[in-house]
């Protein structure tokens, strides 16, 4: 099948680009001596997952138990869980899983660990733990210091469990905006870690992983000495987002959404076949492409705004040819949010369909 | 099953609520003797189309083609497509579905329907069609006066199509502040609606429906004489947007998301397990609850920001004795989006759940 017999809206993926983007970033964990554990929420597809573990990564991070699932299902035998799991159902799940696959869990407080250590203990299984510590974002993360010493203390006699590692999320790196704010974050990001680890060994664990790291500090790799992996998601595919965090040039973003131009109400305005249910509201208005997206080919045409299944162009002088049942293809703003919108996606080798993948993981928020 | 044994985040629908809603908004509509034809992208749930269609309505309306198939397939009989059907795949699944359901769809250009017609003309099928014109909105829609006469001109000498209505979406209701712009904008809409009709009827079409009208509206049915449907969709389950809007008070609102609260970091913040992948990024700020949603039973509560997995809440004083492992009830901004992320929702009796329905056409933007 050729890209000109699917349907849209759908989202395409180019193999090339895919690959390059895997292979740079597995790149920047080689030469700085870490390893690559991939954020899966990116693309939920356990084929891409085990595209990852090809080029070097040790396996896949993901947020929820449900992923977890998927990308076991798919092949991927090492697996991160950097979330909480809190609550009977899940614990019986997570150790279903651990059964079929080496799983990680993240905890950031002693109610989840204690929790966490009595499934386990019941089962006859130990459970690698890694806490999760804040490195000034705000978002979940034991602080530093003074909270960090009294939730060691508290897990110290907790059995079925293993405190093996820590970790941290500087999502503020997202919004950092030079390289100079990026390496900062990269360095302030592994010394928290890095502090957190050794904290932890004072109370006698055995601290064998730190990680940290997300796309946009992800160049930055050499500067997080000692830290043993590093997390990044969106690299997998960029979107403009991550052009802003210079993670990646807008041609080299290797997921387009394919649409339709279904009304020319005005010469200004073309009304393409896909709103917020394939883009989402996330991200923000750029000034690469213009709007809520990239065109491709088009940079000056402006992604104006979604309803639900409506995407607005505005079309500038020169841009005014477009008809009813054009095809365009448009880098969203935010791909992770894309991919969640949809239940496959097609792999393009050059304008041949190569693959269409199941987005297996897509909507297991469980 | 209780709701004290669904796992989380999941979406709740209190079904005293819903039958409410549902009755309410029939009432508007029959005592404006206008139809009520809802539009179905707000709940995707066949089941829920089923009670609306037994309360009344004359039918639903869909934004895509593949909502159209799922509402067929759950026996809906009576079905508007309010949007363009552009490509030979899609006219190939319209023609199919004409042949098992009553299927109307909107056109505002020639291009799309003079390839509705052909594929009309092949199939030996007469397809139903009702011109979309913009009320000001400046989304899709030709605009009155010269481009309706000239796409009406045009449509003219088309066969295999019937021109037998008129519609219209005022989307800028969405923004109304007052009862009494609201009312301005219904009146407005419906001569929008019904001049239109009498420009199509100049053409020698037989314009029997003009459609208008939205969940902001439709308590104004009675402002919008001469129109003979309304399509408000949003009403079934309401949302803080919509509470916002006037549509109903928070009380009203039918739909909640379950959440579990999963780390508490800090004395003022709380983590729960549903971010942008169930809330999404729809809806702004609000003062209604405070933030991006309205925890039930606690409004002071602040449901601040969302990662794609995480919900920050903030605590204020005398709110900050939430555990991990609580539970809590959020109503979304905005419901429409909400539903589109998960594959099912729970139809709940009081505490006991009552129905699982699968959302058949959640994800179907085809």
């Amino acid at each position: 099948m050729r890209k000109s017999e699917l349907d849209t809206p759908c989202i395409l993926v180019d193999r090339v680009k895919l690959l390059d983007n895997i292979r740079r970033y597995q790149g920047y964990a080689d030469a700085a001596g870490i390893a690559l554990r991939p954020h899966a929420k990116t693309h939920k597809t356990p084929e891409i997952a085990r595209l990852q573990v090809e080029a070097g990564a040790v396996g896949v991070t993901v947020a929820k138990l449900g992923e977890a699932e998927a990308m076991a299902d798919g092949g991927i035998r090492d697996i991160v869980v950097a979330y909480p799991i809190v609550g009977s159902a899940k614990l019986a799940r997570l150790i279903a899983l651990a059964r079929r696959a080496k799983i990680t869990v993240a905890c950031d407080g002693i109610d989840a660990a204690a929790s966490l250590s009595e499934a386990a203990l019941q089962s006859g299984l130990v459970i690698d733990v890694w806490v999760e510590v804040d490195p000034g974002y705000g978002r979940a993360g034991v602080l530093p210091g003074a909270d960090l010493d009294r939730l060691a203390s508290a897990l110290v006699p907790l059995q079925g469990i293993r405190v093996c590692g820590a970790l941290v999320f500087a999502g503020h790196s997202y919004g950092a905006e030079t390289d100079a704010e990026r390496e900062a974050i990269a360095r302030n990001e592994a010394g928290t870690a890095l502090l957190a680890a050794e904290a932890l060994r004072g109370f006698g664990f055995p601290i064998e992983s730190v990680s940290a790291g997300s796309t946009p500090v992800g160049r930055f790799a050499s500067a997080m000495a000692g830290v043993t992996e590093i997390r990044p998601g969106t690299y997998v595919f960029g979107d403009v987002m991550m052009v802003k965090a210079a993670a990646l040039a807008i041609e080299q973003c290797a997921l387009t959404v394919l649409v339709t131009v279904v009304s020319r109400p005005a010469a200004d305005r073309a009304v393409i076949d896909a709103g917020t249910k394939v883009f989402t509201m996330d991200g923000e208005d750029s000034a690469i492409g213009t709007g809520r997206g990239y065109v491709v080919g088009h940079p000056a045409i402006e992604v104006a705004w979604f309803n639900e299944e409506h995407g607005i162009l505005k079309l500038p002088d020169g841009e005014r040819g477009l008809r009813v049942g054009d095809r365009l293809e448009i880098v969203p703003a935010h791909c992770c949010a894309v991919v969640n919108m949809l239940d496959e996606l097609h792999v393009l080798d050059g304008d041949r369909v190569g693959a269409t993948w199941r987005i297996a993981a897509r909507g297991k928020v469980k």
